[in-house]
């Protein structure tokens, strides 16, 4: 049996329940020697799991020096937090000894003051290099950017890089390739380390070397990948393990937009600050219900004189939602995935309104054989399948065109598309049932 | 500027877009050309992002011997489409030179007879190492495995180990370091390969190994861990580039499974397999709004005398539904990331229940002003105000609990959580705003 596995559940509930319990008894040198045997990254989800008030206390117990490599690995939410009750000298110290990537991280989010601070206290090689980290967006290849390349030259044999290695001792942690560059300092190619090991020590670099031109990750089996610049310069090096982050926090992006949720959103905040938060997302929400109501107010006179269509507006508006909402998700993650563009989205229009246009005659046929069992009538019965067949085929169309037209406006389609799909579909819902019941059934 | 950035979606955009029109007018000769030319990871986007009929034709272009490679890098489903077309000989042709991780994969997708043809086209030695990978569910440390580690003696010197290397000739992708085993085979470290090149040749592994136990990847900055059994026997190691498509699906997963859809859903599936899927979902969404159009159904009378109260039920459930929404999509994120443990729930649905109250508060006496300013009549507005209190009350309650006593019951949360919860707020909305009218206003 493999003791390793990659969600150690029961571990880190144990951990944490005794954690927990520590904290609670107030035998706080047991908690301090439990969270410093672990790695930073599991202190990390340590304190993310952790209710406001013993968050702190296991944050004062974490030792200085491993401040900074625990303040990287939290998520955004928690470690400004965390920042906010830090004085300034304790940041500086923090933030000494980090990767120049996860610093550029940390200072975006450091009062002014304070940046300059730790700026100050580096010296000037340092400085220029974060200065150029600081330059790209924090998720873009630039602001994931090391700079701690090791660079060799092309017309070197092995055994030359060899003896610089040993001679430069240890390297940049996850160095899994040297990179070659000119006299210029522009990108030739990589090296893998592991050929240093068993090609034959005469031949020159540049026999050894990959010389493809700077590739990508996604979706390569990359440990660490060159940055260039457009004439070919290079400035630095992107490795796997920030990546890891990137795609994690890309995948959660819809399911947390879609509740009006930030990204990394922090479970434990505080009850103020999350009810501030939301309390937007409800707002909105109210106004799109409240445009429902008043379709439905239009209709008062008809559902005066047949109630069972007020009985049955859920059904109808719940029916194009569901549908509407497993285009819309589709589309979505589509597009975040970059699978979805102008060129094959026409066909995913079609498709989609055909897979509605199937299952609507499905289910509003069994719909109406149900409302013609609870009511007993076949007029009732009639109308309620016209109008599921009209809002899940609606729903179909929205769902492809939304997600469409809001990333075209530059709208975040995981953030807005659900909200506007649901008006829809209530909208369409409720208008066509109590549309084609007045115009039937009256 | 850098030029190689982590999404480069206008590359991926053009070559499709080239690509879809090469396939379209037929000039199959330069999409063949522009297919091979692509890393298999590429192409395999390229495939997800096809229609099924160019799907099929752009996958007759890919070189047969690069097939395996493009095979393991699809999703799931697009794979099993892709396998259905083809015959034996060209899968057992496909699974020579995977990684044993990956054939594992690609056989358990497999129908028996085909499977049994590769096991026979293997040699004795991999065959009983990919039973090993075998015996391990998919996704786990084990599954994830790859048996082409390089072990080495803790006795002997760097130097030695260095001649073995240049022996043995190339090392296995993705090799950041081998593994330490004693004469049993038991691990003892891991020997980074870049201190083979920084440390004196003198010296023995045992000092410049790690000598940590096997360690986990999640939230580590690893490349590849060991993998050991309970007596520590080094079975094999697990690479991080397996662990990010791990990853990635895992963060989309409660996404997908809220609507009902299977992970690495094919959006470009076709319309009768879409429809049959996705038909399972609406039929168990209509039971339940039945389940709500039943409550409204038991205050009919009550509907008949104040039509006001059916035009505000969207109101009503809708702002517990969004409450309840985001209560459940942070409960769901917080028990798949391992942050919430039956220790700190209890601290959780005081919170939840707060931050409820407050803004249920806040948004009810908003409803009431716009209710009292739209009918005119204080009593409905109380009426309503009451309502919307109890529901949002009640979806926290709801958000909190539903996940967890899933959880405990086995259920995928993510998977029933919404509907249920949604159910609850429908009904809890719809009984609180028709029973405080029945009894208030009637």
């Amino acid at each position: 049996m493999a003791t390793a596995t990659l969600d150690n559940r029961n571990d880190r509930a144990t951990r944490l329940a005794s954690l927990r319990a520590a904290l609670e008894s107030g035998t706080l040198r047991g908690a301090q020697r439990m969270i410093n045997a672990l790695h930073p990254a599991e202190i990390a989800h340590l304190l993310e799991s952790l209710p406001p008030a013993q968050r702190e206390l296991a944050w004062e117990l974490v030792e200085r020096e491993r401040d900074g490599d625990v303040l990287i690995e939290l998520s955004e939410e928690v470690r400004a937090e965390l920042i906010d009750e830090m004085d300034t000298h304790e940041i500086v110290a923090a933030a000494e000894g980090l990767d120049l990537d996860d610093l550029a991280d940390l200072l975006a989010e450091l009062p002014e003051v304070v940046t300059r601070q730790v700026l100050k206290s580096m010296d000037q090689q340092d400085r220029v290099r974060l200065t150029a980290v600081l330059a790209y967006p924090e998720d873009s290849a630039g602001g994931l950017m090391n700079t701690d390349t090791v660079t060799v030259r092309p017309d070197v044999t092995l055994e030359v890089v060899l003896r610089y290695l040993r001679m430069r001792g240890e390297l940049p942690e996850r160095t899994d390739c040297l990179f070659v560059v000119d006299r210029d300092d522009r990108y030739l190619g990589a090296l893998p380390v592991t050929r240093l090991l068993t090609e034959d020590q005469e031949k020159t670099v540049s026999i050894v070397m990959d010389s493809e031109v700077a590739r990508l990750f996604e979706g390569r089996d990359l440990l660490s990948a060159a940055i260039v610049s457009s004439s070919r310069q290079l400035l630095g090096r992107v490795t796997i393990d920030d990546v890891l982050d990137v795609v994690r926090e890309q995948a959660e992006h819809p399911l947390l937009a879609a509740a009006g949720l930030e990204d990394e959103e922090d479970v434990f905040a505080g009850v103020r600050k999350s009810a501030r938060r939301r309390a937007l997302w409800l707002g909105i929400n109210l106004i799109t219900a409240f445009i429902a109501s008043w379709v439905v107010g239009l209709f008062e006179a008809t559902i005066d004189r047949i109630v069972a269509l007020a009985v049955l507006m859920p059904v109808v508006a719940s029916m194009g939602g569901i549908a509407g909402t497993q285009t819309v998700t589709l589309i979505i993650r589509g597009i975040a995935l970059g699978q979805i563009q102008s060129s094959n989205a026409r066909w995913l229009f079609f498709k989609e309104l055909s897979v509605g246009a199937l299952n609507g005659l499905i289910w509003a046929t069994v719909v109406a054989l149900a409302t013609w069992a609870w009511f007993g009538t076949w007029e009732i019965a009639a109308v309620i399948c016209a109008a599921i067949v009209i809002n899940i085929a609606a729903a179909a169309v929205a769902g492809v065109l939304i997600p469409l037209a809001l990333q075209r406006l530059r709208i975040d389609p995981a953030l807005a598309g659900g909200v506007i799909l649901t008006t829809i579909t209530d909208v369409v819902g409720f208008a066509a049932l109590l549309g084609l019941g007045t115009l039937f059934l009256l």
